[in-house]
């Protein structure tokens, strides 16, 4: 009998791959079920799921099974080894769990590279040139906004901070090189593939001294939770902007709004927010803030990338007993 | 006596330049005139810009003066000799009239390069990512559009087709490098300056057949206007996208809006208008439209590089007997 891979949430883009890479070797199945005990039930003597080695999960199927926490890990079969998670971040599966149970988590990071960042240079630029203003005005039918010229730049008279440059970040860097953008960055060590003329700061407070446009790339863990506090922003200069594609938590979201009002920060640009699909209606108000429903990867060529990479690691897992993109905590 | 140059318009971010450079050796007048009649006036025998041999123009003198037409050009008195004309585009100035009259007139071609390719990036990310689709879901309370993954993608999948390689087209096609976009473009003969990797059609058909997004770039003259016509745009590959920062009136709207219509176009992303500030409320409909109030270079690091440019033009006539950036029409 072919082991069974379980697919939870739909494979929009996918699928094709999903045959041909795990056609033979696999038993695929797409969980239905309509909540969590319904998907438990699947793995009793004889149910549908019984003796399942492997999960894809997707964020999609969070909201009828909930995240992947510690009380599902521990309910999973023992048979379960790999569970295979589409997205860069993972702070809906608690690997920890997973790792003490014997599961192996694999997560796809390179695949959103170049969704997320092209998403933070979009943000950028409509911070940095007030493009949202502009268009709002217009659209009120008020042509040009009349703060427009003096509070806008173009990027090569501005520094751009990264906070955490990794996969996202250092595209990020790259993206605005032709710009001839001033990029700097702050990470607990040198990156070792850093782009050329980014300058690092051991020292966070003296690259936030010098940041006219903070770029947020760190993960959301317990030790990030709220990292981007009123400390942080009120080091910024007079007048700074914050870009997050990274998760909405980082940022201490009452602390921004607090810099926003007296204008310490001059603008935001976010992807991602503490409570999604919540937005708070504050932020709404701020006319130059520039608000996405985390869309960063989504668009067709970032989900296939995600999917491909899935079902790669689950047919490596599975032919040669081990895949690759496994999240630190389970190296 | 000092020689007399005359400021129609309000320099924003170059008054301290224009003494710098300039006060020395002109007499500065910043014209505050009524209308064109009472500007005609200060010219006469005794007035107040009687001898003035040169003009810094600006676009926003416009609404007051008129445009620098015949009419103006040949009631100017003939000690004029030089038009420094603040922006890259001058079909505001009858430059032809100039030149039959012994006016030479300058433009500031390379000052607006950064912010406006940097303009066209942030439409083409808008359109093709689905970014202003996405934030007006938000807004209105809808969190992420059904259709945005399905009808979105990372550059790097898309064709850039860019009509008119010049200064502006160059630099946008530096800046997609690092996405990994393609990058094609049509002019007449091969631009010596095109950045690497950039593929020449001599045939625009062919372009147009493998172009994704079409990014226009052409000067606005009698031969172009309208040269983006229903006929051009059919020759573009289904569910195409248009990006304009050149000039409104180089695009047939009402062929562009049909196209929008019938979704032979996906989106478009426009800075200009064929009537600005007018813009057609038809498309203030499209859900894929991203409009802005032609704002390519409302900032202040463009508008002060401008500036200088017009200023170090009219010094060097002052200085040599010729400034640099004169129009093709008046070399």
């Amino acid at each position: 009998m072919a082991p069974r891979i379980l697919i939870l949430g739909k494979l929009v883009w996918g699928e094709k791959d999903l045959q041909e890479q795990l056609g033979g070797i696999a038993e695929v199945i797409h969980v239905e079920d309509v909540d969590r005990a319904a998907f438990l039930k699947g793995f009793e003597s004889g149910g549908k799921y019984e003796g399942a080695v492997g999960v894809l999960h997707t964020v999609e199927s969070n909201s009828t099974y909930g995240n992947i926490d510690k009380e599902l890990v521990n309910a999973l079969p023992s048979t379960i080894k790999w569970i295979a998670h589409k997205g860069a971040g993972y702070d809906d599966v608690d690997v920890i769990a997973c790792r003490d149970k014997g599961i192996t988590v694999s997560h796809t990071p390179k695949a959103v590279d170049e969704g997320t960042a092209e998403t933070a240079l979009f943000l950028l630029l409509a911070t940095v040139r007030n493009f949202t203003l502009a268009e709002a005005s217009l659209r009120a039918g008020n042509w040009k906004p009349k703060t427009m010229e003096s509070t806008s730049y173009e990027l090569s008279s501005r520094t751009l901070g990264v906070l955490g440059l990794g996969g996202i970040g250092g595209l990020l860097a790259e993206m605005v090189r032709p710009m001839g953008m001033r990029v700097i960055y702050h990470n607990r060590k040198p990156a070792s593939d850093a782009p050329k003329g980014c300058e690092y700061f051991a020292d966070l407070d003296e690259m936030l001294a010098q940041t006219d446009v903070l770029s947020v790339h760190i993960p959301l863990n317990d030790k990030t939770e709220h990292f981007v506090n009123d400390s942080v922003i009120r080091k910024m200069k007079k007048g700074s902007v914050i870009i997050n594609t990274a998760r909405g938590k980082v940022i201490d979201e009452a602390a921004m709004i607090k810099a926003l009002e007296d204008g310490h920060l001059s603008a935001i640009g976010l992807d991602v927010f503490p409570d999604e699909p919540k937005v708070n209606p504050r932020l709404l108000e701020f006319p130059t803030a520039t608000l996405l429903p985390h869309v960063g990867t989504e668009n067709q060529d970032s989900r296939h990338h995600m999917e491909m990479m899935c079902v790669v690691n689950l047919r490596d897992f599975l032919t040669k007993g081990k895949g690759e993109n496994i999240v630190p905590e389970c190296r």
